[in-house]
């Protein structure tokens, strides 16, 4: 996880709402991805399918069953769903996301064998989105 | 939708579960896509998430609010949420899809604003995707 925050950071850096994933297999790092919606001006370039897309271009496979996603708040619907297509094997998540998380919106979009941890360096993660919106409001 | 249907067509022909979709903007195509999760070996790549990602590149935002998107089958729920980020302005669905579209799984992953119309071509669209499915059977 702090791999994916540093990636986070990376995207607070930018001016990006701080969100970083990172995508494991047997213990090493097969991508990285933070937000870059602005930089991109693409709604869909969440980390999280960046990371997925990396992954799936490095293996040469679509699927990550074998994978573990680190991620630094909890995937929205479109990154979860995407999430569940690519039958990915762990899902590991910093922060909540009360509003616009999958686990609210339809926790089945991941796929039924995806392992799921949340609440890894939590406070971290969130207090970087916390700054990060508090300094938009200045 | 018959220029969806063209685009499914393509998908089609590489044998890829046959999907098309085409992004209109004031009476003008702006972008195109066809599922190609096979060849680029992306789970993420449906047809819908390439016309996006294509339509906002074009446009040079992030937002769709002022264009349709013409799809052969109804969203799937990862795309049916990008749709959503996207604020996509109207959605027209070929054939409906009552196993994994995004009606069933959560109908609010779309925009508020997005008007929705469903079933033009469907027995077209249907059709396309029944024959491949029985071709694969084979």
């Amino acid at each position: 996880m702090r791999q994916a925050l540093a990636q986070a950071q990376l995207a607070y850096e930018a001016g990006e709402v701080p969100v970083g994933a990172v995508m494991v297999l047997d213990g090493r790092v097969i991508s990285r991805g933070f937000n870059q919606t602005e930089a991109l001006r693409d709604p869909t370039a969440h980390a999280e399918m960046l990371a997925i897309t990396a992954a799936t271009h490095y293996l040469g496979a679509k699927y990550l069953s074998q994978c573990t996603l680190y991620v630094t708040l909890e995937p929205c619907l479109m990154c979860g769903a995407a999430l569940g297509w690519a039958q990915l094997g762990g899902l590991v998540i910093g922060a909540p996301d009360l509003k616009k998380g999958y686990q609210v919106m339809q926790p089945k979009a991941l796929h039924p064998k995806t392992k799921v941890i949340s609440g890894i360096l939590a406070d971290e993660c969130q207090a970087m989105l916390l700054s990060f919106f508090a300094q938009l409001r200045k």
